[in-house]
């Protein structure tokens, strides 16, 4: 079996998990949304594929601008890669938007579902390895690993300088993180109307 | 492994071939291209992974309306579940379109490469098959293996009542299936601008 | 005013309407749908707007491949503008799919919207006329004219050799053709489901 | 003429020139590009249309991820709703990515072209101005006419706590602003070959 056709398998699987839920869409930061996949030996970001141009929003749903493509996330391609440096058994990311009231409604849901939950201060983060995009992911994830004596299966970096707030939830593979996404995002839905 | 991953998988793979491949928009029919990949005990339509919204052009390139997906053709599932019948080891196809110049692009591409060619003609085709959505496939295979004793790698139906004519190409996996369908188009190019 | 951005930009409006309507997806046919408006002094089809790569259907939606563009359009827009010789104030056109239950909807639909309908009998086409690209819009138009008299606002095309029967709605602008097709998408369903 | 209609069709044809401008794809920042057009009457963000979705980066190509919609855009739209209490005239505007090498470019090649540059430091932005999605904006916009006397017509505001560095062009109408980034963009890609 081929393992690079069977991670780009998972992919389309997880994509369409977010794609049809509506309420995903209410997630979906600035910088929009990137589910990543390593192959179980990854070195490199060309180890590592995620949807090309990213899952934005159209007509009001999450929508994959791409296909799923080796190479296609720098950023969440870097954190899996230096994740699994601590827990080699994550292998699937996704990022979303940060806010107080959802990081509230993410407490309580982990708490519920059994899965760590951990924050980056970026207000902390030296200027030595923020100024620089290569030092400044391995910094964070020794941040959490301090902090927390683990990686945990959901985290949030703070506002950064040029840094939109963000959430990751990591797991050995993209359906599992996809799936804990659309959770969230339901539960975020229904908040929100009940305010 | 989740072999439906890994279908869904070679499919992305497959349609990336297809999209990098400009020629290849030459060959994209009224009906639109579909590419499909069956699992190995497939017994239904739903059980074939094909491309939603089928492949049209953009910008002067093929592209893949959504993504890889179950139940996602019909056409072409039923061609390749009826193939099975006699040539089990099939499990992928891919249509394009078909006209004379093409044909005998093709009828020489296949001598080189060792690859069997036929054709079905639909005028041959009984009422009673013609009219009816469920027996038309099986006529048409049918008549191939009387034909030719075999199901040829390529073939091609011609026009029939409300039917655009179009050539198939049939594989074990769908990769193959994607690079002959390019080398053919490329060729077929080629000879559009010496003309 | 420029006009050509004003014909696109109905387009993109005349795209949403259909995009919003689920239940157009089952009208879409084999070669799939396109919707095309004209220059006001449109001579051929480089002067017609058209959606690039059809409108499709995924993840169940009516779903454009691409943007409005000139020249997208072959088919539709030589039916404009063979249609024009006759009704010079239609500038603008939709297919869909045609079969027996939506005929009897479009009937009774046209009724009641004082719409006129016809239909192009294919089999009656000459077989000059037929193997010509150029020749047979002109045939079928004038086939049209001949029969009742003038163009309908709403007319099929039966199958013919190598053709996907049709409906086509014409009008002035394309909202309204549109528009037009969203009911009769939404009477088809309630059909379907009261079977 | 349907202002409207009119709007969505520059819009259209704007981002086809992005679309054709592969170059154009190394502008496109983490929060991707908008661009939008404002109703000569414009008082809220529904009366400024952008792209649904915005335009993001597939098969290396920019890539509108939707069709232009009134209220598709926010923050782009606030900008050019805010730059009109000073410059009437301003209804169209696009954002791109900032670095320093991409400033250097953009001063000469505004030097060239007659127009006028500035930049919005982030940081002399008051907190209070700064946690508020509602007051950051008119901020920048006054800044802008502090510091220079009037709204230039290329800007950049540096990082700000949880935002991006970016550059804005604005323009009367949406293609000029298309017309100088793919510029910018092809005069990018030949330094960065170069280096």
């Amino acid at each position: 079996m081929d393992e690079h056709a069977q991670i780009l398998g998972e992919l389309v699987k997880s994509v369409q998990i977010l794609e049809e839920c509506k309420e995903f869409a209410l997630l979906v930061p600035e910088v929009r949304v990137n589910i990543v996949y390593a192959l179980s030996n990854a070195e490199s970001t060309g180890d590592v594929a995620g949807i090309d141009g990213r899952i934005t929003v159209v007509n009001g749903y999450p929508k994959a601008a791409g296909l799923p493509k080796f190479g296609a996330s720098d950023h969440m391609a870097r954190a899996i890669l230096e994740i699994r440096k601590y827990r080699p058994e994550i292998r699937a990311g996704i990022n979303f938007k940060y806010d107080e009231r959802l990081k509230k409604i993410i407490v309580e849901y982990a708490r519920l579902k059994n899965l760590s939950v951990g924050g980056i201060d970026r207000s902390k983060e030296p200027e030595k390895e923020r100024l620089s995009l290569i030092k400044s992911m391995p910094w964070k994830i020794r941040y959490l690993k301090e902090v927390y004596g683990f990686i945990p299966d959901i985290f949030y970096e703070t506002a950064g300088w040029g840094k939109e707030p963000l959430f990751v939830v990591v797991s050995a593979e993209p359906i599992k993180a996809a799936s804990i996404s659309v959770e969230i995002a339901r539960e975020y839905a229904r908040t929100l109307l009940n305010l």
